[in-house]
């Protein structure tokens, strides 16, 4: 019913630093990326190539892949929305790259000005050029759980953009709950009807908790057969369309539900805790890890 | 699949506030209870008869009784450990009242200095006085995933507590993680082997939020037919035995997750986030509810 083992995507360093206001230190980045590594977490998102103009907090992604220690077994990726964030995602050594298209025509106009069949039009330079070198190339599709423009987004065109990214040649799609509205049965429900159009195995959900849903959510997404989950060690992260503070899922809440399950994931949940607790006492704030705060008392 | 209707009983004016070391104001409590029902709470868990020497907090319960406008449609409850607690909940009006047992032979010595067995013996009497006034009997059982003393906690002692209780007399008995540490598989498993013995329309769950898992726990106990539901408003609580500050589960996140799926519980969310930041504004701390921090933008 459930399955035996769970890859996790931890994309802390990318996603869950990408919103933070005060420039962090590339130190900090450097040791947060080493650190989740070495508490044994396989893929790590380590930065992003786009126009600094919009992300500035991702401005010095390539100065992290430089400086990193790197672990064999581990992949190193990258966010690249375009041909020249891949060849400087590419220069700095990127393992792989993302790209990422929306569900919501709404949220592809207002975050990236342009239709999402437009957005997929223009990932096909990267695609081509990721195949040329070889590498693989991970999907994202934003709101597949709503929209802070359109409210609720139709499953079956989250099932239309994951099919095309598919199509393109990703070997997987991360589905995400950008603004974290999701509850279980429309989880559930969507899962249902993508899973018509594509494998199963070829999917990977990405929660947002802003209403403390992505748990349960997760748990949907077991139950239906997924099997890799994105998080972000100590829920940092913060959607700018979205109120609230909340982050990202926590990974350390994640390993915790999936250890206690039996699931393996390879992670030390001690290493992972202390990795959160680090990076948010740089941030100056406490962690959105309710295991993290049981296991430290605080 | 999933219960049309789910029954919410409020405990935060009672096991929430029950563990606040700074004294709170009667017209705080009073407040919160009244603004609870107000929001269509159906049951509300309004204070605790036990000695003020063990819990000083819940003193002035009889006074709080006596304040409280009331609303004919609502349950006011109140916990009672003994035959004098019962009857200074009946003077003091309560709707209903609440016995419990441990599953934890460790967990009951320790915290009410008797074995299980001793501690369903006590209640016998207040079974039957009870019974004389015409008055409904609530069951709790705790540490039903995992005992602070002991560790792992076997599904079967839970299921033969359970059955005494409601064996006993209780309409109702309401199986608690007090410590948080339960994940979904085990909860599964746990209401499976109770339900061999009960059945499951007797059951509730209460889940505390110490790891995260509070809402994962409860989406299971649902798929396993179990439609009542104990949590606190604002996440109010917290348990001396386990580390960290999280308390029960908030009830605007069980509301806003029942309501999502489409399961009425009668209850107005929006009411319900004002009451929850009215109550942790007089404590002087964050709500512990994610729903009320994204939507009151904090």
């Amino acid at each position: 019913m459930y399955p035996s083992k769970v890859k996790i995507v931890e994309v802390g360093p990318r996603d869950g630093l990408q919103n933070e206001k005060s420039l962090i230190a590339l130190a900090d980045k450097v040791a947060l990326v080493e650190a989740l590594a070495d508490a044994g977490l396989s893929m790590v998102e380590t930065g992003s190539f786009v126009s600094p103009k919009w992300v500035p907090q991702m401005a010095d992604s390539a100065q992290v892949f430089a400086a990193i220690r790197r672990k064999s077994d581990v992949t190193y990726s990258a966010l690249t929305p375009n041909l020249k964030g891949f060849e400087a995602a590419m220069e700095a050594g990127a393992d792989e790259v993302a790209i990422f298209g929306a569900a919501s025509e709404s949220f592809s106009q207002k975050n990236i000005n342009c239709s999402i069949a437009e957005s997929l039009a223009r990932f096909e330079p990267v695609m081509e050029a990721a195949q040329r070198a070889g590498k693989r190339v991970r999907g994202y599709v934003s709101c597949v759980l709503g929209c802070p423009y359109e409210g609720e987004i139709s499953a079956h065109k989250v099932a239309e953009v994951t099919r095309a990214l598919l199509d393109m040649g990703c070997y997987e799609v991360s589905l995400g709950d950008t603004i974290g509205v999701g509850t279980p049965l429309k989880t559930q429900q969507m899962l249902e009807i993508v899973a018509r159009t594509v494998s199963v195995d070829k999917l990977a959900v990405h929660f947002h908790d802003t209403y403390g849903q992505a748990l349960a959510n997760i748990l949907v997404a077991l139950q239906q057969g997924v099997s890799v989950i994105d998080s972000a060690v100590a829920g940092l992260g913060g959607c700018p369309y979205a109120k609230g503070a909340s982050g990202n899922v926590a990974t350390e809440d994640v390993i915790y539900m999936l250890s206690g399950m039996g699931i393996d994931t390879g992670v030390d949940l001690n290493k992972l805790v202390k990795a959160g607790n680090a990076i948010t006492a740089s941030l100056g704030r406490p962690t959105q890890s309710k295991v993290a705060r049981a296991m430290t008392g605080t």
